[in-house]
């Protein structure tokens, strides 16, 4: 799979496709890295109360939205294998199903701007990552993190808000479990130079509950697990939304839409 | 007065300021221009429809917010003059008095996350530019256009989600008169060279009822009623409301408040 | 021609291409111009005096360039009309024939290095714009402009170094006539919206002399002799050589070569 | 020292200088990593020749220009305890001692464009990292490498042209030991944000023996041996050349100046 083969090159660097097998037994590969590695705890964002408004108030779309999920069903969303999106479509929200995998838009998106609301549930259990874990990948490469971070401490650059390992959020906005979180993002994707790197960089702004938490922020490469970013170059993509697989409750999402800038 | 002085000279262009009058009589001055030289009426942004929500339903600031006005007083602000601000606060609003002429904040700011929600009357009378017009300045020198466009053509370099005489607003979002419209405005400031350019410019993100009709938009300069955009040096500064003096109802504000970034 | 008809919009707006001629007829033009509009004398950038090195030291290209000159023919250059090049070529340079009109090159370019020196001639005449004036359009929509500014003032935005009618330079390092100037200019081409707008804008670094003139600057549309910029959406595209007619002697180009970035 | 303190804590994030120590013992570090995790050797940039000038035909510096070496003393050095800079000048050039340790610049700068020349010895041995080493030192943070890439390959991110550990250059355009290399270096310093973060970013366009090999390139924080770049918010600094210590013969520089931009 592509995606595995440029895994095993590296940060910061785009990777000629051609030749590349024979490269492999001349050259070193870096060291393998473990995740602690890129994950780092201080200076935790301060911790602010987003403002309220009258309780479960739902702003429509605007009318030349896409319309990606407006309560009643899937279809515009499938499977990491083109498949039917399998999570639960219930009382106007859809549920993360962790058997189902992450789901994607069918669209592909340049740049855009994505508003997507989504729920921890009242009864959350875990700590750290392992609680209310999900998130939003950009053009299928670049992460911006869902978790319950209302109480719940993590490393920074892992927390909701976060550009997933590279950039922390500002502040710390987060509702608590059982009420809606707001994500509005703004993001400009990247282009790239004949030789593979960036030549502008993907940009995002994200607000959180009506709280900027990332100014147009520079994003350095694809958002990954382990080791450094990469700079895999790509074309328009889809959203993803991640089934982490957490052992508590799912989290669900509702009204999302996106406009094509 | 400083600006004006600095307003004798041109586009693009900073003035160096030891000298200046010395200079004025060896080197001709730019030719005299007209306010309509700038007006740009085509192509006119498409109109959509923004997204609707529980009638005036007014979110709260968020903790880390500085308050601007919040229904109750015009403390935070001034006149021209340093004068108290004499515009008209009623009903948890405040209504230009145009005898009052403009009101500034009284603190200054670098790059800010701006809320502000503004309504034109239902009795509005007038066209084009003579129908609920005013202005938001970021650092007192960057305007964003406020005027009802609903039903209402004009330039588009002037229409409301303009960088006034410079960007149009990518569509146009507008409620109806009587209905409460809500900027959410994220403003980087311009850092300058020893020369007096632009080192990095302005850049603006205009959210229009929940619409972005403005993504980080590079700002050339000041936003003249004539002529070409200046380049004028300067470092943090307030935010600047117009009262435009047309012969119809005044409008309104409500709910402002600023975020530091 | 396409373009001319871009043109009778405006500035900092896209033209949409279809249903243009009907517009026209509902909504007015922008007031005409006059070019001492945008003509601005000060404040005038600092005389300074460039490295001086072996008399006509030439370096060769890099391995890797496009040699678009190499002092035998113009075979990579053609006129506005698509034929031959009728420029004079003798004794290793090209010398313009202000008969032939300007001169573009066949291939069209992205992002580039450009290498390109040139000389006025020991005896040119004339003052202002009409001594030794020339320029180089790239993907030829904006023009870095050439002009004998050796002891010989013109409104700062129409210098050697400048952004045509846009940004001067931030110092004037000319040789005097009869001796080579060198630019080497490094650009980066825009990307636009579906709207017609800058995503991102051109930007350019020019090196005169061996100095840096533009630092990254930011171009904010096309090089207008008359009025605003404009942002006419366009792709690749090719340098122009501009022959401008003047009464005087005409000047000469040597050892243009470019590199794709 | 202070920044041995702050390079304890991570990449991507600044550090609250207050109450670091507490928050030491209550959250847990990033996991140690090792230098060879980000060592990238694939794939290799494509080797150009560069063009050819007069043998030893040096351009002397513009008038305006700051001259930090032309030949006669280190004047405008110290070495890292603010002391007389103890490296060899001779024969117009100055030669690394490998006791002396690096040298700074006495100056500190923000914006600016360097210009350096330096010459592999060429009875250089070694091989890899271990031959010529040396480097520049932007604002004493980014690190813009020196080494004999003539026919010795390396991680290509450690190369001559690259970003030290961050960006490698695109081409490989080395002269060969006894010959000058030379530097043109235009560097845009970074602002940050009340927390820390970039504002914008450092940028760098490094121009290697007339060739452009980083375009305007992003750095994405300082540039470190083992682990992830850093962002440690600071204001002008001087520039560092570094004493490497191989077991070889050490490299020399000639015409070393910088104009503020």
């Amino acid at each position: 799979m592509k995606t595995n083969v440029l895994i095993l090159s590296g940060v910061l660097l785009s990777i000629a496709s051609s030749g590349f097998a024979q490269e492999q037994s001349k050259y070193p590969e870096p060291m393998p890295m473990k995740p602690q590695m890129s994950e780092y705890w201080t200076p935790q964002p301060p911790v602010i109360t987003p403002g309220t408004t009258t309780a479960n108030a739902v702003m429509s779309p605007p009318s030349d939205a896409i319309v990606l999920f407006d309560g009643k069903d899937l279809s515009e969303w499938q499977n990491t294998k083109g498949e039917a999106a399998g999570w639960t479509v219930h009382d106007g929200v859809v549920t993360v199903n962790k058997k189902a995998g992450d789901i994607l838009t069918k669209q592909s998106f340049e740049d855009f701007q994505l508003h997507i609301e989504w729920q921890i549930p009242e009864n959350i259990a875990g700590s750290n990552q392992g609680r209310g874990n999900s998130g939003i990948f950009l053009q299928d490469k670049y992460e911006i993190q869902i978790l319950d971070c209302y109480n719940n401490e993590t490393y920074v650059n892992g927390q909701t808000g976060s550009i997933y390992k590279q950039t922390p959020p500002t502040v710390n906005p987060m509702r608590k479990p059982g009420e809606w979180n707001v994500y509005d993002i703004i993001y400009k994707a990247p282009t790239f130079t004949k030789d593979g790197q960036f030549r502008t960089h993907p940009t995002v702004t994200v607000i959180l509950n009506g709280v900027v938490v990332q100014n147009n922020t520079t994003i350095i490469g694809t958002t990954q697990y382990i080791g450094f970013p990469k700079i895999i170059p790509h074309g328009e993509g889809p959203l993803r939304l991640q089934s982490h697989g957490d052992p508590s409750e799912p989290i669900s999402f509702r009204n999302i839409w996106l406009r094509e800038l």
